[in-house]
């Protein structure tokens, strides 16, 4: 049982769009990422992805809906299935993640942005 | 798909030690709770529990461990099973909690502090 300090996590790697491992429950993970510019479109066909903006702005965009912005200390879910884009183009934004863990960050879709496995903290 | 913000979330309530659910994804439930002074010791049979510290300081004691103390923007990860008591003796602690949604605030200990229905924000 080992705390986690959200600064220090972030401070630890520089990569964007390659969430990294912050911990593990119930099957869940939190994942920190650091996004900037557009990502795929994609969707995960059975995971619902929780969003948390720790710092930054995040857009996500959807097909069939309005765009979401999120600011710091706003979450958002997007359900499974959902065909989603997430788009930072305020600068680099600092995300927690929750969803499944074995849940890849490009979902249906295979591209250069794909990673398989997440690097642990 | 409605966006949550926490400052306004924690800011809904004032009512300390019962969570409330700000959000739903995979059978698991973000809860943002207030928590002041000794909790009940407990456990949670099934269930991994994430302490996420948003504001204030939160210690977890436990019976076999040395106790953690989280400040903000640190977590934890209490897994199943292990013996806890919260504890926010400086003040006020905001706090958002990950683990499954039917998951009870005292785990396997019925009292007065005992939550069986979490309110939605």
């Amino acid at each position: 049982m080992d705390k986690v300090n959200l600064d220090d996590g972030f401070d630890s790697f520089d990569e964007q769009w390659a969430p990294r491992l912050a911990a593990e429950l119930n099957g869940q993970a939190v994942k920190l990422a650091k996004l900037e510019g557009e990502f795929v479109w994609h969707h995960h066909e059975e995971a619902d992805e929780l969003f948390l903006v720790r710092r930054g702005r995040l857009r996500i965009e959807f097909e069939d809906e309005d765009d979401a912005t999120l600011d710091e200390g706003e979450l958002l879910v997007v359900p499974a299935g959902v065909e989603h884009r997430p788009v930072a183009d305020g600068g680099e934004a600092e995300v927690l993640l929750f969803e499944p863990t074995e849940t890849t960050n490009t979902g249906n879709v295979e591209s250069e942005a794909t990673r398989e496995e997440v690097e642990r903290l």
